[in-house]
């Protein structure tokens, strides 16, 4: 586990309710990494609902979250025998800037039969992948495949794709929240296609956690397969050290100011 | 366009609110199909919101909803230059049954760039594909690739998928609440794998309205990658007759009693 991703995802509860401290090295620019502020909602629904792990979350990003202080309003919308629903706001300032619907549960409890038709991503290990310096570097080690990262090198490719080890920085063992992080914090595949001056916006996003990770690296695929009028999807899907699948995720984002 | 279908998802103010009548043709079993009633849901967000289109909506389906009057409770969170944000409560008996996020817009007014990796699915004509008698036959007219079929010949496969055609049964003209339909229209992809039996509940809809669709057919092609201790995702890609992408689908499902 990792005391410092631990630290960072807190939730506290006061007469005004719930709150956390978003953290200044969580930042991309002005605005907070969206896969954090997931973590943070997702830690108040778990809170609310009295379950261990995040069956499937989705969320709409109202306006930009910036680091400081925010609440968390919880509304619990079902609890349930297999799996319970809360609702879960952001609110900075007096205004919602995330919308989330966190659908919780126990993981060890599901059970049914298992049938896979694509396995982990192939790539090098993560001494012979790329790593990269970026805004999420103090919280997040990243190392690309060279062969999916033409961004890396200055150049564009017609594939907008990245396989990655991704891991905690300070290399704590990944959990549920973890991934939740992890389907948002690579950079966009456009920057393979468009280079690296795309600001890409995600308008929604959604994980779905299968299985509680083995710790170590975890491998992400991430791939966009349709960009039509400058909207496109983000389908991310993560794998732990064993090899099992972890979490799929899709986010609906927007391209703004390509480089042409 | 279809007045049936128009006729189906309509929604009435009253003093109460917002109010609708959930057809008994589209009911499976003793549940209303969930792609109708979050169609009925995205008209009501739409009329609240006074824009045009879906561009996204996600929903958590909370309890089966019966065929019968409901409510829908829509609270508007943001009103956007491009983009506007509703939340829809399906309410039947006092109790919640859907909780859905819509954002909506004007897909016309999208501009950037095109980029696609992969081309609409390729299947024979409509007359020699599959038609199957179903629950839904007086609402929807499906035609299923042979090839991918094998629960129409009693058989099983490894491949959790379908390409079939799929147009209203009236042949009215698509629209994009028909989109957000026909994402939760076929049968479960597991039915292929293992068998016709089992019973697949959506627990999550997510659907990415991409433009609104040329008159005529739609291709549809839906894959399962991963079904892990009994929970998938159903990914759906939807094509008009012009041969373009017109929405992007992903649901979360559990497989209830599959045949062994």
């Amino acid at each position: 586990m990792s005391r410092r991703f631990d630290l960072h995802t807190q939730v506290t509860r006061s007469e005004a309710g719930l709150a956390a401290e978003l953290r200044d090295t969580w930042r991309i620019g002005p605005a907070v990494n969206g896969g954090y502020q997931l973590a943070v909602a997702c830690r108040a629904a778990l809170l609310e609902l009295g379950v261990d792990d995040v069956v499937n979350v989705s969320a709409y990003f109202i306006s930009p979250t910036a680091a400081g202080p925010a609440t968390l309003d919880v509304e619990v919308i079902k609890r349930g025998r297999t799996s319970s629903l809360a609702q879960v706001r952001i609110v900075q300032d007096g205004r919602e800037r995330v919308r989330a619907l966190v659908l919780g549960g126990s993981l060890a409890a599901f059970t049914g039969p298992e049938h896979h038709t694509e396995s982990a991503p192939e790539l090098p290990p993560p001494d012979a992948c790329v790593g990269v310096p970026g805004p999420l570097q103090r919280e997040i080690d990243m190392r690309f495949d060279p062969s999916t990262a033409a961004f890396l090198r200055g150049q564009t490719s017609d594939r907008a794709e990245h396989r990655a080890w991704v891991r905690l920085a300070d290399a704590g063992a990944p959990d549920v929240l973890a991934l939740v992080t992890f389907a948002d914090v690579l950079p966009p595949t456009t920057f393979n296609v468009f280079g690296m001056t795309s600001w890409v916006p995600t308008l929604e996003l959604t994980v779905q956690i299968r299985r509680r990770p083995a710790p170590g690296w975890v491998r992400a695929h991430v791939i966009t397969r349709h960009i039509s009028a400058g909207h496109l999807e983000e389908d991310c899907s993560l794998w732990d050290e064993a090899g099992q699948l972890v979490a799929l995720s899709r986010q609906r984002a927007m391209l703004l100011a390509p480089a042409t």
